[in-house]
Order: structure tokens, then C-alpha cells, then sequence
């Protein structure tokens, strides 16, 4: 196995960073790594944005939900599903680009864009020892982070991610077992799925209630099944179509 | 630069390969791998569909757009969108997430969820020295390739990704220049990131002219206009509301 494929299985979100900031060096090369990432058509739809003053990180903290990592950490990054450069070009160029801009191919092709360049960083900030952890809390009020961000239309901040040096280690977390999600030349039928997931939530219980001294006994399915039973963020469709986007 | 970073800043997609199949244990280690990345609130909003069926191959070549990478290649990969596990799930536990499942938010949650994976699949695979090309194709007509791959309800498949041993080197293709993607503290205005794309202009009409030999002159932002002013996939926000997804 090589080095690669063992920092990409050694992955563990990290929520407790040292107090040590990355250097101009590490962030110039975290970004770059991400837009090396494979590119829909090469359209590039994303843009990130590094937070670096303390009060616009402490306000995204808040937002988040009180998230005191994405407070304190070695630096954080906002990433945005981005169609206002195009637009902009587009403009430039005397053509109309709004069919495309707002349908829902875009936004997924946006979407797409954004987490591939996303997931190249956090890959080569764990290759540098650093650790990482996805903020999608920034979801929970889009209204506020974009206008604290000063995004324009068609520009949705899509997550943030908090990256530094690790002062915490909680361990792997397991992944549903392979067949369960592993499919060949065709989509599983129920029958052959459900044992897999009835002996994940052994897996998962066990591993909850040793993490939590018993406290907590529930596994994965039941976890999922209660969690999702409260929709939220119900604000969605509203806001991302009032951004001119996914709205056909 | 450390190997994962080289790995990343390496990338280029690959549009042939040799006839040479990957192992098992290769497929193996990527599934792994996909599956060790980061996924919201432990949700795993994905299936992977390994297509070994040279039948099936072939169908999706011609569902893709007659893209014979898709058929050829050492194995090709879909990558879906999934919370039909969530639905077998909760009605175990009897509770309802139709309104979970149905949300905007869901669908964006999903479709990062399945990127995240598909990324990390991908860089494992070139850190062995394979190549890969995502098939965004598939999306030219979902219904077709739900109904050949039997996907239920709630199951989208977002787009595919051959994956092989390189039998050319397309070379790296330049990216936006970092300015015009990173932004510090809050979004940077449109006085600062126009002359960043008009340098970019020039770099990508070189770039075009000196791989088809003079042929083609148009720089990234002429492209970009000129391709985007024709929507495509315009069917997208109906099927995907069809299968239980992204209503509200």
C-alpha cells in the first residue's frame, strides 16, 4: 500500500487543531491541489475563499452553529459553487448564458466542481500532517455567509473546511461494509442489502457505546432513522434559486 | 512535495487505455478508499456500480455520447446518489424521512457525498499509476441508464469514471490562474478579477493553438461563453424530481 492510498484510508475528521497557523506556503499548495481536481467540461465553477480575520472566522463560528473549530484552528476555507465568473465573461463576450447558468444540470455540475477541488485539499493537507474536518453547519443560515462573504449571485457558499495541526486523535469511524454499497452491473436487490446493514448496526452500536462509556447504544440505522425523521434547512430551494441558480 | 501532492498536481484525464483489466484487489483498495472519505453527518449518501458486464459497457458508451473510453478501459465505475438505504431504514424503525429525503438540502448533501468518494477513488487510482476520466455523459440520459443499471426510487446515478492503465499522456491542461479562484476574507471585486481572466485568455489560446496545431484559437473564457449559451440536460430537474428527490 502506498503513501497515498494510506493517508486516504487514515482519514479521521479532526475537531480540536493546535494553536500553530499554516504557513503562506502550505496554503499556496493546498490550493493549488485543488484545482488540480478533474473539471466538468473545464468550466472550473468554484471559488474559495480563506478566512483570515479572526472576527469574520469568530461570526462563521456562530453561524455554524457555535463550532468553536472553525474558530480556532490553522486555517479555514469557505467553498463556493461559483457561475458569477462565467457570467461575467459571458457579458464580455455579448452572449446569454442564463439557460445554462439556471438549470439544475449547472448547479449540479457546480456542485460536483466544488467537491472535487474540496476533497484534493483536504487530501493534501492530510499528506502534510494536517488534519481537516467539513464544515456543512455554514448550510444552516446561507443568507448570513453569503453576505458576510459579500458573494454575488450565483455564487452559494457550499461548506467550509477547518484545516490544522491535529490536537486530537477520535479515531477511524467505520464505513457501511463494502456490499453494501458496492453494486456490480446493476443496483443490489433489498434482500441481498439488508443483512449487510443489520450487521453494520452491530459494528456501529459496539463502536458507539465504547465510545461514549455505554451512554450511547443506538447504531447506524437507528441513528439515521431518528436523525432524519426533522428535515432542516428547509430554506434551501428558496435561497439557492434566489441566487439565480437551480431554478429549471 | 511529498508523493500525494505530486499524485494530485500530476492529474490529467485519460481518454485511452491499454486492454489490461485492474485486479481485484485493486478494486478493492479503490472502493476502500472512496469509502474512507468524508460523508455529512455520517450519512454515506452514495452506491458505487462497479460495470464488468462488456454489454452493459458498451450501453453506457453509447449513453454517453459514443465515448468509447467508456467501453475500453481496464473498469469503469458509476457513482450514485443514494438514500434508498435510508428509506429501507427508517421504515424498519417506522419512522417517516420523506421530508428529509425530498429537500434541496438532501440532494446537495448526496450529490458532495458521492463526489467526496468518487475523488478520493480517483487519486487512489493514480497513485497506483492508473488513469481516470469522469463520464459526466451519463447525465446526457439518466433514465435510460437508471432503468440499464435498475436503480430504485431515491437513487441517481451522477456520473461515471473509467479507470485504467494510461496508453496516453494528454499532459496537464492549465487551470484559472490562483487569483482568480482564491479569495481572502470575502469575495473579491470584479475590478481584480478581470485582468486575472484576460491574462488567462491568452495563456488558453496558446495552450489551444499549439495542440491542434493552429486550429482552434479561442482562449477559456471565448469557450466557456460560446458553449454555455446552448443549455443542456434540460430534462434534469424533472427526472430527478421523479425519483423522489429535490422536490422542495
Amino acid at each position: 500500500m502506498n503513501e497515498t492510498i494510506q493517508t486516504l484510508l487514515a482519514h479521521q475528521s479532526i475537531r480540536k487543531f493546535k494553536e500553530q497557523p499554516l504557513t503562506e506556503e502550505m496554503i499556496q499548495t493546498l490550493v493549488q491541489s485543488a484545482q488540480a481536481a478533474s473539471t466538468s467540461s473545464y468550466q472550473q465553477v468554484y471559488s474559495i475563499i480563506g478566512i483570515e480575520d479572526p472576527a469574520i472566522k469568530k461570526e462563521l463560528a456562530t453561524l455554524a452553529g457555535n463550532q468553536t473549530y472553525v474558530e480556532k484552528n490553522g486555517y479555514f476555507f469557505v467553498f463556493c459553487l461559483d457561475y458569477h465568473r462565467h457570467q461575467l465573461i459571458a457579458t464580455m463576450a455579448g452572449t446569454n448564458i442564463d439557460d445554462t447558468v439556471q438549470s439544475k444540470e449547472a448547479f449540479m455540475v457546480g456542485t460536483i466542481d466544488v467537491s472535487l477541488a474540496a476533497q484534493n485539499l483536504a487530501i493534501a493537507a492530510e499528506s502534510l500532517g494536517l488534519g481537516i474536518v467539513y464544515i456543512g453547519g455554514l448550510r444552516n443560515n446561507l443568507e448570513a455567509v453569503s453576505s458576510l462573504l459579500e458573494c454575488p449571485d450565483h455564487v452559494v457558499p457550499l461548506f467550509g473546511m477547518a484545516v490544522g495541526y491535529p490536537d486530537a486523535t477520535p479515531g477511524l469511524k467505520p464505513r457501511l461494509p463494502k456490499e453494501a454499497v458496492f453494486h456490480v452491473n446493476g443496483y443490489k436487490k433489498d434482500e441481498e442489502a439488508l443483512p449487510v446493514l443489520e450487521a453494520f448496526e452491530q459494528t456501529t452500536a459496539t463502536y458507539y457505546k465504547e465510545r461514549t462509556g455505554g451512554e450511547r447504544q443506538e447504531g447506524w440505522a437507528k441513528q439515521m432513522a431518528r436523525v432524519m425523521e426533522t428535515p432542516n434547512r428547509l430554506y434551501m430551494k428558496e435561497f439557492i434559486e434566489s441566487k439565480g441558480l437551480d431554478k429549471k
